[in-house]
């Protein structure tokens, strides 16, 4: 039996990983996907309970850890918005997670309010992962992207990143970003100038010496190994009339992908609108549903590591 | 170990289904029921993973999946009416099925619009239940009718088969009269002229040569081996005063029931409201909380069969 | 393999337990807590189904049923809410659980009219669990209160035992109490003279020759073994002026606990709003987080009784 050794108790922010413990959540991925086609999983997280607390609706989300958890052989205990009585009777989020802790041995948390999932870590003794929290992190959406360019392409290092769409208001692109960070990784920034990544970031990037190129080209994805595309929403715009002007410019389809010699794998953190047509989706370099799958195998693995599960050698 | 030879991934529509379908059907339910008795059950799905996807709400139909995957050892993902964030953000059905095919190994689909499922099933490489789409096909409860007046009366050849009540927009009733054109049925169709069969079925009935009477006396299903009764809704009248006029003309009581000789063996699919009287409840053939039961049993079947479980042997 | 004697096939009214009934629940909580900690507990309800019928939101106690559930080893079927498209068809309840008596092997029915619980006992051939009916009983809360007494501080007999708060509509209290009078327990009853004990509570124990002490005074609690808070609703006053007036003599702080020198257990059914500080939680008297994991262990010794389960030897 091997046991992984993983520093964190907690998934919160994607700010609290290493590199090595990047290492280690993408060698546990690997162990479990193993596993999973040996058919062996099944039994690792026997007798544990997961509670899956979706404070706000994120279906896809909590169906990904829920199927996670099956898959392991694991319980759950949902619910979904705030039917809590007890909260909307006054109840803390404090005193909620008591009790959740009373019940399951790992909680999954999507919660409106940013810093929630910090707040129901500080409450109890049980493993916290946040499922997102308002405008703040969705780690583990972050780790599976980092999962899917690794197993697709490989390691980020010399890696040409495209990142294209909302970057300023992108949570997923700014914890992907982050964790890619800790890789060599060419950093290609493709958006409307009102959209632009915020400064702050680009600050860290500047201070980490990393190098990286705005533009408002979406051409500029042709020659990267990776393009990461996400949604233009209309009302992020204080002008509606600049986004008819620019919405129809950021649209990846099968004649524009063609239009390129270079293999750019293509990933999406889902749903999608008009962004990316669907006449892509039967293209070999379009991964966004791969993607989502790798969702349910990274999960597996974030929950064997927080639970500090043993897993079977292989 | 036996596995039944099925040539359908998915269950659509009641009109994909052959006589030799029908047969696998029954006797796949047959075997899982013994199965059952012998508490052996547990296991046959062990691993595998439900997708239930009630888009709207049927807790009926729901829970009765979710059991019959239950009592097989598998396990299940849930989501109940558009909860789907993403949909609400335009996601099509397409791309949600996508992400489902990546969490699930069959899907079970409850949707207020016809041919969803037919959709759903063209989307992606896992089988797909349809549980009830708008106003098309609720194959599965044609199939546990079907199986009901087996169990409790035998194979439907040469039977007298009474359908009582809205024939006109009742799903369930042409689901299952379409199931018994594979037999020698001998329909009677029982309702006011208002709601009677359409012209559609009718004609199909006389294509394929097969004999059927229509009246709108209640009196006609005393002479049947088995009588379904449904109900009439006032909403289906035009004229709120035929309603009135006609609806205490279709109640089976107790005293009706006893006024025949003949053991007609009463069917409904539930929920029942005043057409069918709960004097009759505790008389022997009374066979419509019986049949909510099978329809566990068919639906364990089912999943066996789309799954291409293989059972153990008697 | 042991089986508990239990005389009761449903857990309805706190009124239907013998002090022989009470020990054997107590006797078989203590069991599946020694199988818990020795991890043989999973396997003792596997293959059985337990319905969640919450017609009405409670999440702290479906989560605690579902909890207790799953880590016996059986499975679950849920639905919060009135979302029964058939009860909104006008089905009645009697009907509802015969179909959930064809899906299920024991259901727990949380519903928001007193005495529901008993029809559906009535209607069905499995064990029905009464999570709360309305104004009417809850008793699996009273039996979880009455073990994290006996746990903490031995049998109640000759203990003296405070309720405190809104003893006139609190249900959880009139349960308990109610439980309590097979010992020799000393009450005392505190409250605002207009949310003091109803007098049908105070005739029954006069009748049973039970001594007990009523004041407006908290400080009464100060000499107690026991003190069971509860909230003061502000919508339960008449008057607006006698709620502002009062509520701030009802807070249980960590100032006041430390005035006394008896270390009073702290018992509190949740959630807390004001009447119960924060800064009292890590006391070690502080037992309500305690009370609320011990609600899963109740939980899973009834659910062992009504469906007669075996338990492994210790």
């Amino acid at each position: 039996m091997k046991r992984f050794d993983f520093p964190h108790t907690h998934i919160i922010d994607s700010h609290q990983f290493s590199r090595e413990d990047l290492n280690t959540i993408l060698a546990a991925t690997e162990h479990v996907v193993r596993l999973k086609e040996q058919n062996r999983l099944f039994g690792v997280l026997e007798g544990r309970l997961m509670a899956s607390l979706f404070f706000e609706s994120s279906t896809r989300t909590r169906l990904s850890f829920e199927a996670a958890m099956h898959r392991l052989g694991g319980r759950i205990i949902t619910t979904v918005g705030f039917q809590f009585s007890s909260i909307s009777k006054g109840e803390t989020l404090y005193d909620t997670m008591k009790m959740i802790e009373a019940y399951a041995d790992i909680a999954v948390i999507r919660h409106p309010v940013e810093g929630s999932s910090r707040i129901a870590a500080g409450a109890v003794n049980i493993p916290i992962i946040n499922a997102g929290d308002g405008a703040g992190q969705h780690p583990t959406q972050a780790l599976l992207d980092l999962y899917t360019i690794v197993r697709e392409r490989g390691l980020p290092d010399k890696k040409r990143i495209a990142f294209i769409g909302d970057l300023k208001f992108g949570r997923t692109i700014h914890s992907l970003v982050k964790l890619l960070t800790h890789y060599e990784t060419e950093f290609v920034f493709i958006s409307p100038v009102d959209l632009a990544l915020p400064e702050s970031y680009r600050k860290e990037l500047r201070s980490l010496g990393i190098h990286f190129e705005e533009t408002e080209d979406l051409k500029a994805m042709w020659d990267c190994d990776v393009a990461y595309i996400t949604r233009i929403q209309e009302e992020r715009f204080a002008d509606r009339a600049d986004y008819e002007r620019l919405k129809d410019s950021y649209v990846v389809n099968r004649a524009f992908v063609q239009a390129s010699r270079h293999p750019t794998l293509l990933l999406h953190p889902l749903p999608r609108v008009n962004e990316l047509s669907t006449d892509v989706d039967d293209m070999p370099n379009a991964a966004y549903f791969r993607q989502a799958a790798y969702g349910v195998d990274v999960r597996m693995a974030l929950l064997c590591l927080c639970l500090q599960a043993e897993l079977p050698d292989l």
